[in-house]
């Protein structure tokens, strides 16, 4: 049985290569996959439906926090890019340009024809865009704030495109919004911030570090941007959403002006934020094991499978109606106001590769149902966080009470799983540089994804210091909210610092 | 009063000047607008959340039939549009083109850079791109059906944009699926037909007429195209959707094989289905007054505002409180299983004003509240399909039970409306080739909008009669799926004809 279980599950282990683990998990959970297009993914359907309950449980939030969702352009004329001149440093490096708008045939093959006066590119973030709207929809102080959403597709070329973490085409959001001040700007940001944190940990159940970034790392146009960072199995960091306060930066480009109380015309202050389809990445990366992937219940499109296990084809009607029944009964049960997922799995195929098959696609609920338990009017069900050969038996009466609870308590172990492993993996007390260096070289240079993990230290915030991160390869990940506010050292300068930050590596 | 109205309302009336009335339609209720970038347009909020829940009911009943979704890439390389001749033939003409990844500096402006070795244009629709996915995910028959939804952006260049029903980038989902045999393929895309039909006429309240294409109007590279037909108020058909039966002509072109019950290889059969953001240009030409959209209460985002009245400021609290209250009632009961949407209109603008603003946007019922209904445990409710003026008084506790069934009746008054009005410009008894060309001839050459309507006459089949028809600006819209079976003279040609025939002017 142990041979089994080794040759079902995912192959190389994390430990071995998690780069690999990683590409193979995706392959076993049937999540994705790369397209013939270069860097474009295909999001198969259980990856896709890990995205509509993002997008489903997000937006409910987005809109509950007073925005309304909208919908811009795919395509940016050139000239729009270049109006803010960090922004196109920052985009036009990477981007998709349409140059045509026609196909016409020549020799036999298709060549483009019919020349834009103007390039366009496929939006690789909407500020400019939007903006253009924006100055027009604005024009008195009671218009503001504006608080608009947009779920979309974006562009960004990758040169090394990574399915789920940097892929050129992702889906994500990206909330757009115009204040009168510079307060309620950054309010806004700081606001939406606190909206993501609180749905990375409670629905990803992915425990996030919520801080600024330093200059080096600022969106480009951006006076200050935000971040989450999220600690990987491999201890790197994985920056799972930002938002950014623009200050009258993108106003300035795009014109965006407002009428005040007193009348005087002011350019206004704008934000913007997003978290994308990357954050699949991170659930992968945050909860899997060496046995594929592990959903949080709250994001699973499936939370129960329901395995019928038939061993003679006469008992097959009465153990198939069983599990309807059971799956009745689940169905009108809920879990965070949504009735219980649950699927009934009567494909031909032998229950043990049924069984593995949910494993690696990481459901948090099996339940295993044959003519004994049909007898007994029970269940043997199976915790996707407990080892799989530790069923439990429940009674059917029980299953309304108990299903909901394991949820529960599953969706609260891998927050708590994660946290644990976070913790145990930031180093608090490293003072000298050489330290901190020897802590980011891995112990064995065929694995070089396998080193320390996350540092919190002093940082004297000079810019110059970002480049001798660059060469060893780690970065400022966040000064964190919650600042400490003691006196230190900075770890790269030895110089009098205040600024408490995280540095590691990252995706 | 009169006077009042007179200058709120759209002006032109739908009879003075259709299509410019639609325009100013989409201006006053705010639904979307034109953006910078030629034929592309921007959906505001109102025009959006429409489609927010187009998507979702849709969604749900894409989701009961067992299709799941996923999400394939926007860009197509040019070589994989080539492989179906009559596929190449029907979108090269209009298509995005990209052919460079990069913008560089160069004389102060940016220009495309970094070409690519084969250009990529950018999804009309999406067949060939799934087709290559689909060609390695079956194998065998075991796999089939394969039942996939996308909600996606698609792109086709278009010469003579109009917001919502022709525009370069527009929204749409498109099914793709593959089978084992023909008759379960056809079976498919009669079954979605139906869905369509079901959600428009029910969800829409728009009444279509299903039926499938003549060959000149099929969709390229299909073997047949049925189709969802819609009349607007100027008569003219609107193709509301259409569902494909493509046999193996797909399948053989991204090479979809699979080994059947019996071990050969075979080619799959496929087929494809969509409707588009073209569904709320529809919804507004059906349902549309003179004083601005109708939003049928099924895809209102909104479907009752209060207007609070406070004609002293000490008044002001109570009032507010007392239309909190009654918006909690309402937020309680439930439309279709969903909380009524309620929005309490609290902005510094003058009644009047807002009750106008509320008409054009089209919401199901307005609800004044003033200080002598507070004092009564009343309110005055207004529905949109009744004179603006008739209010009607309801007793508080009377709200729960009056407010879901007025929603249901606006629901049945605007589907019934639309289906009078269709039936009734529909003629049947045309029987020469002159009375069908004076039927749709303007009457007044300064109206070319304004013709007959509908014709359903008999067809005997000769594809080059289309071309006649293509003189008079007519075409087939659908040979109905209810089908008389009588014989009798073809409109066009006097030969014997058995096929009933819908002929229209289109969008």
């Amino acid at each position: 049985m142990a041979n089994d279980k080794e040759q079902r599950a995912i192959s190389p282990t994390r430990q071995d290569d998690y780069p690999e683990w990683f590409q193979q998990v995706i392959k076993a959970a049937d999540l994705a996959e790369n397209s013939a297009v270069r860097g474009c993914m295909v999001i198969k359907p259980w990856g896709y439906g890990i995205w509509e309950n993002i997008q489903r449980q997000l937006d409910d939030r987005i809109k509950e926090t007073g925005h309304e969702n909208a919908y811009f352009p795919l395509f940016i004329p050139v000239s729009f890019l270049e109006k803010e001149a960090k922004h196109v440093e920052g985009f036009a490096k990477e981007c998709a340009v349409v140059t045509h708008h026609r196909l016409e045939e020549k020799n036999g093959r298709l060549v483009p024809s019919g020349e834009l006066e103007e390039p366009l590119i496929v939006r690789p973030t909407s500020e400019t865009i939007i903006g253009e709207s924006y100055s027009r929809w604005v024009e008195s102080y009671r218009d503001l704030p504006l608080l608009i959403n947009q779920w979309a597709n974006v562009v960004r070329w990758e040169l090394r495109p990574r399915i789920f973490l940097r892929t050129t085409e992702f889906l994500w959001q990206e909330g757009h919004t115009v204040h009168a001040t510079a307060e309620d700007a950054l309010e806004e940001t700081k606001k939406m911030l606190e909206v993501y944190r609180e749905f990375m940990e409670n629905v990803l159940a992915m425990p996030v570090i919520v801080g600024e970034k330093s200059p080096g790392e600022r969106f480009p146009g951006a006076v200050s941007t935000f971040s989450l960072e999220a600690m990987m199995q491999d201890r790197k960091a994985l920056q799972a959403g930002t938002s950014h306060y623009l200050g009258q930066n993108f106003a300035k480009a795009s014109e965006i002006k407002f009428s005040n109380k007193e009348g005087q015309i002011e350019y206004a202050y704008t934000t913007s934020w997003g978290v994308s389809s990357r954050m699949i990445g991170g659930v992968i990366m945050c909860h899997g094991d060496d046995d594929g992937l592990r959903l949080p219940p709250r994001i699973a499109s499936k939370q129960v499978v329901i395995i019928p296990v038939i061993p003679k084809p006469e008992l097959e009607a009465d153990v198939l109606a069983y599990a309807e029944k059971i799956a009745r009964q689940l169905k009108a049960c809920s879990f965070y106001e949504r009735p219980i997922s649950v699927f009934v799995d009567k494909r031909d195929k032998r229950g043990g590769e049924k069984n593995w098959e949910w494993i690696k696609k990481g459901v948090p609920l099996r339940i295993e149902v044959g003519p004994r338990d049909l007898e007994s009017q029970s269940v043997m069900i199976c915790r996707r966080d407990m080892p799989h050969k530790e069923k439990q038996k429940l009674a059917f009466e029980r299953l309304a009470e108990e299903v909901p609870l394991m949820l529960a308590s599953i969706q609260k172990n891998y927050f708590e799983q994660a946290l644990k492993y976070r913790d145990e993996n930031i180093r608090r007390d490293i003072t000298t540089l050489e330290e901190f260096k020897r802590y980011f070289t891995p112990k064995n240079s065929d694995k070089p994804e396998i080193h320390g993990g996350f540092v919190l230290a002093k940082w004297c915030g000079d810019v110059e210091t970002e480049k001798l991160l660059d060469e060893l390869k780690i970065s400022i990940r966040c000064l964190p909210l919650n600042q400490s506010g003691t006196e230190g050292k900075c770890i790269l300068t030895g110089k009098t610092a205040t600024i408490d930050a995280i540095f590691a590596k990252s995706y």
